[in-house]
């Protein structure tokens, strides 16, 4: 299995993930959210880019939950901000979800847009699902970190590093790019203490002084929520 | 002093770097090769992006050496591949050199033109030197590693952190971002044993194959070429 990371959604280029198996992350917040609304029950979600756009959408959905943020909170008028936290079994069961988030949505619109043949979203809740699912489907596997604000996102690079530590654990024989080298050596770092590489991020820590400290050990359960949310026919679903 | 690291040379642009300080990184081989030139008393270093431009800087300079690669090797005419063993003191003393290389040119341009203030060259032969020289002149510094055809190369952000490691050794109250410190993480990582940086890495083992392998153990040698490459005037010269 040939696996390569992608440290920044604009790497994405139709000749980098064409026809191959992607991966996004977007450890803080919004692919551990992603995972997490399809776990508790959520029918779909549609990830989109902005608060305009995503206040339309959901208006063409009268049941849906309209959630995302901006800065870190949720925007005026929204039922939900990007706090897994809030997408429980209660709000989501059957409803379809509407998420706008700042580097997470641009990410997977770029993999999707590049051509990627098939698209999953991955984190830490969910790595050992994701790679599971990549091995069955796939012999080149990329994986493409959000970042935070175009930038490197520490935390990204380790769920990366996480996924390839799975894949590796479940058998294959893994090639791996520079990049996913890195990310596999981070994820050993951390793997005793996954917590931890919220305090060494920036967005880690960002978060914490924004109060979402339950966020941040939530985002931390590795493989607490064992879905994979795969992008088919225009919006996220379970597999 | 804040210290943030660019993994790849597409994330230079004009917000991100200009005014600051900048150190450009190209381990294998461009910079290893430059500081070396310089150290032996190369007049001026001229970095160029293509063959042919090299071809014709060097035709007004009847004295220049013409050096550089594609693909690892020299281009048909060149006096020099991109090898530092080559640019020795009998060759290169108080001439200047023409310079192509695919990679470190290219993010070396890129710095330049996007409004860096002072623009300096370093790899892991002169990390505490280039170290030095950035703590004397700024407060915030950027790191530009050149990666390998605009992917993650191991090797420069293990220089980077050679390099952050450096400024922190020598008093630096220093404020990494995400990527500083990863870089910094993964200096540490191979501290002990600088050269094993190239067999993880794809274009160290891509030069070993190529039968480069005392090349590799040149620009392992840590700090064992104190020179700063500086750019001024359209040229790099020794600080």
């Amino acid at each position: 299995m040939n696996i390569d990371v992608l440290f920044l959604s604009h790497e994405v280029e139709p000749d980098v993930v064409k026809g191959r198996t992607a991966v996004v992350i977007d450890v803080l917040r919004a692919t551990t959210t992603i995972a997490t609304a399809l776990f508790q029950g959520a029918e779909a979600v549609y990830p989109v880019a902005g608060v305009d756009e995503a206040r339309q959408l959901s208006a063409q959905y009268p049941v849906a939950v309209l959630g995302g943020e901006r800065g870190g909170l949720p925007p005026e008028g929204f039922h939900a901000g990007n706090s897994p936290l809030e997408y429980t079994k209660e709000k989501v069961t059957g409803r379809p979800v509407v998420l706008t988030t700042t580097n997470g949505t641009k990410a997977l619109r770029r993999t999707i847009d590049a051509g990627a043949e098939a698209v999953a979203t991955g984190a830490l809740v969910n790595a050992d699902a994701v790679a599971q699912w990549a091995m069955g489907r796939a012999t080149d596997l990329t994986i493409v970190c959000a970042g935070t604000e175009e930038k490197f996102g520490l935390e990204d690079a380790v769920g990366a590093g996480c996924i390839v530590a799975a894949c590796i654990r479940k058998g294959a024989t893994a090639s791996l790019t520079d990049s996913a080298f890195v990310a596999l050596t981070l994820w050993e770092r951390y793997q005793d203490r996954p917590a931890d590489v919220f305090k060494d991020s920036f967005h880690g820590r960002r978060l914490e002084k924004l109060g979402f400290a339950h966020d941040l050990a939530y985002c931390a359960e590795v493989d607490s929520v064992p879905v994979v949310p795969l992008w088919r026919g225009g919006r996220l679903v379970a597999l």
